[in-house]
């Protein structure tokens, strides 16, 4: 099923089982439970990351519950069955309110769950044990979908990929913090399979040093060649001809090709077209938000400058002020092509080719998380 | 003497006053010395830093060898004393084998000491005095040019800073890395001087956080409004129009004006660029190499990985390659104007006005260190 040796996400049987990010790269350690009120607490504190990677953690969440209130609490009656499931899903809804893809997830299984229980005219244990497998499949669905649409955004990117390129990235779009696959590692993974002679730089991407702590891991746990920098130092190579490519992933994309992505991004994309280097963004259509007309009514989230202060001596009370930025703007005029599973927008073409994508649903189109 | 509340280099009478910059922000400690050794030392394991900075502390490394040959050790003749200071100039100029700075003030020292010795014909307790006098005005006067060719580059650069500018700096070249005033901190000095609604921002400089550790220390302990911010994050405030201007130091400039300084700073300049931003460098004429053509013949010191490491969990150990050069080049093209104590030399006319400024030597030129 996968094509990455690392798996953010599993369910085995009846036990969902998640790498514990906080952890990595020093603890490869796994975090399993058969609990929906767990799963609410590992996506909360952060043991799983990343929106697709969430959505699907909620949704198997949700297989949790159906299991506890359709097989374990047997002599419950439909009603009480299903109440227990959408308090279970209010539940893992409240853990991280504003990423998309949990609401999308959870939406997508509670339909799910009602449009088989009005299916039910006779409410026993085999009626239970068959609505109890429709909703596993649609969450397996859910996970394997997400997959599948990162291998077609990998495939549609890897053809762009110049031959023995040394692609840079930043911060983590990868298996990590997806079904398994990754967008812009999606894109990465395939252009390498293609050609081993494809390798890689991370930007360790300051403050929270994803590319250092998750990218760096991921991708070496794949044997890709990968050379870590700080994130100054991407400019300086690509004067000396050492990148031949930029892709990344995005938060959210605006419908003019503006792209919301984690801070750093913007640095790196005007230093790919100082040097004529192409500069791509890899990311499933759900990434792009029809409603926002462009980059400026992307909201930026502030965060604490604790995060700065993790690298500095303890202690560190110099009377100072910080700026801690989550995300920046990349204009689309910056960026060479948006690859998502439908295909590459290319730039001058972005506004129309998303409405073209969204006004002609495709099967894929619905696949993406 | 001072304008700046930083001191990293002081002779108080017979004793050598050095500021412990490897324990900055966290400790402010002195470390003191009448010991020529112990200068040597002081240098060697970084308790000062700064090419300017060690090139006073190795004059005044000669006033403390003075002492012990001249006045401590009365019954030397003359030939032993002489080769007493050219023994311990030696020492000291093992130190930092590639300073060019460190090499400058010894010779200087050398000269001052011949120049004297040759001028004794009667070796006794008064002409010794004298001699060690002459030795030790040598040393300040290295020391007090170096603050005057720093308040000059200030007083030239501030002119340039636009009104109620917030001005980016990155890495440190301020009163901790020279006698006292700073080079591109020189220049926010003074600009803030002039218009205290100057502000500054200073990129942390990875992997050594000088921006961090010391810039904005240095640049709070003077009450001068400053903001920390990750080196990733300054071209998305330029897009903000929060960054008006930016001055940063240069370790060493072509002939032709390209620059190399700590890595990031080309980073900067090419965001400056694009945003059009005035981008200056503030250094003075001793950085300037005639004969280096061009920014491509300057080597860039490659420095270890353990650099990056020290900001991971302990115990990182992700089979990655790691790339970590200490400076990069920025080319002429994107330097709105180069500071020194001479004037300013403006983009487009930077190796005539270099021809001129050196064909044409002032007493200022001289004082450079």
């Amino acid at each position: 099923m996968l094509s990455s040796s690392v798996q953010a996400v599993s369910l085995f049987e009846n036990t969902l089982v998640l790498l514990d990010q906080r952890k990595l790269p020093n603890q490869v350690q796994y975090v399993s439970t058969k609990q929906v009120s767990e799963t609410a607490e590992a996506i909360q504190t952060m043991i799983v990351r990343g929106a697709p990677a969430i959505g699907i953690t909620a949704a198997y969440g949700m297989v949790l519950s159906a299991r506890q209130h359709l097989i374990a609490n047997s002599t419950d009656d439909a009603e009480t069955a299903l109440k227990g499931l959408h308090f279970d899903a209010k539940r893992l809804r409240e853990t991280r309110p504003t990423a998309v893809n949990l609401m999308w997830a959870l939406d997508r299984m509670l339909d799910c769950v009602e449009r088989h229980f009005k299916d039910i005219t006779n409410w026993n244990d085999d009626t239970r044990q068959t609505l109890f497998e429709r909703i596993r499949e649609e969450a397996i669905a859910i996970h394997q979908e997400d997959i599948n649409a990162c291998k077609t955004m990998g495939a549609h990117g890897a053809k762009l990929m110049p031959a023995g390129a040394c692609i840079l990235t930043h911060c983590n779009a990868g298996a990590l913090a997806t079904g398994g696959y990754g967008t812009a590692l999606g894109v990465i993974r395939a252009a390498y399979a293609n050609d081993s002679s494809v390798t890689v730089i991370s930007s360790e991407t300051r403050p929270r040093l994803q590319g250092a702590l998750l990218t760096a891991w991921e991708l070496t746990q794949d044997n890709i060649p990968t050379t870590l920098i700080s994130d100054n130092t991407a400019a300086s190579l690509m004067a000396q001809n050492k990148i031949q490519a930029v892709v990344v992933g995005a938060d959210r994309i605006a419908r003019n090709g503006d792209a919301a992505n984690k801070i750093g991004t913007y640095m790196h994309a005007l230093a790919a077209q100082a040097h004529q280097i192409p500069f791509y963004i890899a990311a499933p259509l759900s990434t792009i938000d029809m409603d926002c007309p462009s980059g400026s009514s992307i909201p930026i989230e502030q965060r604490n400058h604790d995060e700065l202060l993790s690298a500095y001596p303890e202690g560190y009370d110099v009377p100072v002020h910080f700026t801690n930025p989550a995300f920046d703007v990349t204009p689309a005029s910056l960026i060479t092509g948006i690859i998502t599973e439908r295909g590459v927008a290319h730039a001058g073409h972005f506004e129309p080719t998303f409405k073209q994508w969204f006004a002609q649903p495709s099967a894929l189109q619905s696949l993406s998380v």
